[in-house]
């Protein structure tokens, strides 16, 4: 760590470092500090030097823009600032050598399952950490849905035996950068300064040991950004290096009534949408204590990326969950998406559009069809619509058009997708219902749901506590309560779900099932790569078939209360008659002949053996 | 007229006539009498020759290919079959000049209205052919809703003074020929012979003369085809030609059950889709009364497009409505349209696919940008997801993401499609609920309904009766009875809605607000070509606007009960504030200044005044 104690006058320098041999060889750093705007500034190394000094509408910020050739020497830069009459300040800047080669930055796959975890509700690994009297927050309260927890990057640390025993292979925990806000700032999507970790989850070298960690046992970090908007106790907020650095500055500064968005989302597509309302989508904020960044500031647009870059290094991360996908300018998102990807080939971002309407979801897939030509350089989308149709298809009376007949019709959608096997398929995630609420807590139909999403040619996740059985019914849509504690992460707890101690019977045999599907999937190649064919359903049955050379993966989804028998006929062309199957969740093996007789309702899931298992 | 009456060993020669002069001089002539397949055929004439002939699976029909050369002469031309031992056959055969180029077979477009009648319910011009006693079903009876009511062609013919008075520019009736079957034959879609107009319905000469009189008047005639099936009394079903001249044969010949489609059309475009469902799909029965033609036989195939050649060059079509159109195999489909579209490059065909799903509705538009490549080259689809969608948007309660948003959103689906404009939007058919009835027999919305159909950038479609305010609100769903009788059809009908007599005031009010609309849209270049752009619902009411040069229409659809009013700040890129506009069925004229004030629920319609109007 360099040290620039001697710098008071420069209270920032962002990205706090950077490293060599980036394809992109250019760097431009923020510089803050009172009155920075009237120096001059030089790099002290040959070979290294400044190509422009941006002053900005403040005179309290520079932007500096650097080339780092890719021979250049690690180690300690120095940047000598200096103004007439005033002694020359030296600030030491750090060039770091990369440590892992882009290749090796692996995103997120279909060979993945992620779980989702809100942080501050999941497993308080260090309660020293509660309670940071320097911040705006300063409470605690375990029974308030909305107030602080406790839960913790140690927390996380902690458990990741329990992940990796459940087979779990990736986790995206909800942002751990600092939201210095008054109140609800668990969550962690009002971020204020975005190069520090929140003190009440941990610290830098926790996040790191987290990644670190995490990748030993198999398991990818996947980081949740924010470049819509950042929280309204951001530090710049107080002196806004550009008049247009966020959207709708005047009326902040001004302090007239804030401008929010009106959530049109379709704007981004409609080729009817007014300037109207295209522009109050992208630029009104998200909510009024979250100020919407202005993409179109160059200063700002290379911010954000550089940003996304640092922590991508910093963390040797496995992934990019990126939040309300849509309401930034779309050109600067793809654009972002473009620079990650062309410095991490093999990286994965998964992108939030909250829309039920595939022909919009689909719009912001790389290789898309676009009539507009839009390209996103996005690779992965979050599968709305199929999430809603899968719970729509498992509640609703079985019927001509409805029922079952809707999870066919709906994944018959893929047809339109650029490829969705790169979308990511949930039961349900933070902002929506638990899936055991959304199914009435019909704890069959959450196993029908959780064994749908992870044979289908998706990637699947799972939010924390769904594997046993956390609900909201309750309080339904309330988000504070659907993010409740995950039972034993908290010292004391009477119910452990992590060593099951406690946990009720139901429960239990959800984590089970959850624990014997999810380590099944790990090492099917079938499920990761293999084909689909489905069958229209019939008598209240729906199968759907996963094969990859011989082998065959029959997922049965039956919703009738009494025995059903299904003729193999119709599946012939899957040439599974006469050959020795098990049946996953009840271990029982059979030949397939003739009529396959199903004794109950749920899930079953035949697999074959084949030579190369 | 050609007499082959000498000829009574040729029962049939299909097409009975053709023409010189078209871009593919091939034909292919089916040829019907008993041993008919073993003799041999030549043509008199010199220049012409029969290039192939070929046998069939029965004794009793050959098929002959022919060229005609562009510079043949008109006129009778004489096959003569000939087979040792017997008598020469000589049967002419017309070859016809063409009296209307190929660019004069304009098909319909944004601007014109379509009436889509059922004929047997919209007026009894000849009750002298209510009843045929050479055909299965001999019976009128307009008390039984699935029994024939008279309804005909020559009915037609005399109103279309009131079509065109209503502002109404082409007819769409649903099929007028042969319906030979035992019942249920009056909606005209189990055809038994696809080369005679239904007795009941009247002769081809009318059929023609229809055609003629509607031009004259500017209204043009659509045909309904049906290229998927014919009706189980078709007179080929006695003997058929191959034994895979309809799909499941073996089944019906041998009096087996016969095999239903299962109607999952999804198979189309389902990357994932089952050989076994993709077969039942196109190659069942549409139901058990109706084989299901099997255009993967070539001589079928070659059959079904000629047979919709010769009715667009004999009654001088300005379109093809086209039935079930994903019923039949879609690359049959594509090359069908593909070779009446050569003929005919300004024509139009519009295709039934009933899905409310628009990725499904859009792959079959002629320039979609589908991943499998298929190219329709069919102009016009339905748009049932708008349809819905109106109707939901005008029957829910307003709120966040229900009511008029819904409609908002769903006219920005228009993005993904190839031209949205060359789509058919309407509020009912002939196969739903009447729109009054799917609007809950609320006679403002009906207007708010039909304001947004015939303004928005679509080809609009009204179903006879709409506009008297028809309901079926008694028996929901059913068939026969949302085909009501017309008033005024028949001789001594109470009521008149041709005249107005009788009609009770909200049917006469509506039927005067249909007419305003459509004869004003009649001569709205800037509805038929204008751009659109329209602005996300607030407070309950939805702005939609179409514009071209300086011309405006504003069109104000507004839920609200009570009085509201628009800020015109809103709509400041559309350029109306301190305009003249007037509005249309108030008749009323303002300057548009601050706000618009708009005192009750309905549609309202601005229009300004531009120079070249």
């Amino acid at each position: 760590m360099i040290s620039n104690m001697a710098n008071a006058q420069i209270e920032r320098v962002e990205p706090p470092n950077w490293w060599i041999g980036f394809k992109d060889p250019s760097l431009q750093l923020l510089v803050k500090g009172p009155g920075i705007g009237e120096y001059d500034v030089k790099i002290k190394q040959s070979g290294l030097s400044i190509s422009k000094i941006h002053q900005a509408d403040s005179p309290n910020y520079l932007f500096l823009d650097l080339q780092i050739p890719s021979d250049a020497k690690p180690g300690e830069l120095e940047l000598e600032f200096t103004r007439k009459g005033q002694a020359a300040i030296i600030y030491k800047y750090e060039l770091k050598a990369r440590t892992q080669n882009p290749e090796e930055f692996i995103g997120f796959s279909t060979k993945d399952v992620i779980y989702l975890i809100t942080p501050d509700r999941f497993a308080n690994g260090d309660p020293s950490n509660d309670i940071d009297l320097s911040l705006k927050e300063q409470s605690v309260d375990r029974k308030d849905d909305y107030a602080r927890h406790g839960g913790d990057i140690r927390g996380m640390i902690n458990h990741l035996d329990y992940m990796e025993d459940m087979g779990l292979t990736a986790i995206w925990p909800s942002p751990l950068l600092i939201n210095d806000m008054p109140r609800s700032s668990y969550h962690g999507y009002a971020i204020t300064d975005f190069y520090k970790v929140d003190p009440r989850f941990g610290d830098l070298a926790e996040y790191q040991e987290l990644s670190q960690k995490a990748k030993a046992k198999g398991i990818k970090l996947i980081m949740d950004q924010v470049n819509n908007h950042c929280g309204l106790s951001h530090w710049w907020m107080e002196d806004l290096p550009f008049s247009d650095w966020i959207n709708y500055q005047e009326g902040y500064e001004n302090g007239e009534n804030i401008t929010v968005t009106n959530h049109r989302r379709t704007v981004n597509q409609d080729i009817y949408a007014s300037d109207w309302d295209r522009d109050l989508m992208d630029n009104g904020w998200f909510v009024p204590s979250m100020p919407d960044l202005n993409q179109n500031n160059p200063f700002l647009a290379r911010y954000i990326i550089q940003n996304s870059l640092w922590w991508i290094e910093t963390l040797q991360l496995g992934g990019i969950r990126q939040d309300t996908y849509p309401y930034p300018e779309k050109d600067f998102m793809a654009e972002w998406a473009r620079r990650i990807m062309k410095e991490y080939p093999l990286f994965s971002i998964v992108g939030e559009e909250w829309s039920y309407n595939p022909l919009v979801v689909g719009y912001w897939q790389q290789g898309a069809h676009n009539r507009d030509g839009y390209e996103s350089y996005l690779k992965c989308t979050m599968d709305f619509p199929l999430q809603r149709t899968l719970v729509e298809a498992l509640t609703e009376k079985e019927d001509w058009d409805t029922g079952l007949v809707k999870l066919y019709e709906g994944l018959a959608n893929d047809f339109y997708y650029a490829s969705p096997q790169d979308m990511m398929l949930f039961g349900d995630n933070h902002d929506m219902d638990r899936l055991h609420t959304q199914l009435g807590e019909d704890a069959v139909l959450t196993k029908m749901a959780l064994a749908f999403i992870m044979v289908a040619p998706r990637i699947p996740q799972l939010y924390y506590g769904t594997e046993i059985l956390m609900e909201n019914s309750d309080k339904p849509g309330d988000h504070g309560f659907i993010r409740t504690d995950f039972p034993g992460g908290w010292p004391g707890d009477v119910v452990n779900a992590f060593t099951g101690e406690g946990l009720h019977m139901a429960a239990a045999e959800m984590q089970k099932f959850v624990r014997t599907l999810l380590r099944f999937r790990k090492g099917q190649k079938v499920i990761h790569e293999g084909k689909t064919k489905h069958f229209s359903p019939e008598k209240g049955v729906y199968v759907l078939f996963r094969y990859l050379g011989d082998k065959r993966i029959m997922l049965v989804l039956n919703k009738n209360e009494n025995a059903v028998s299904l003729s193999l006929d119709r599946f012939s062309e899957m040439k599974i008659e006469n050959k020795s199957f098990r049946e996953l969740f009840s271990g029982h093996t059979l030949v397939l002949k003739d009529q396959l007789e199903i004794s109950e309702r749920g899930a079953l899931l035949f697999v074959n053996q084949v030579d190369d298992d």
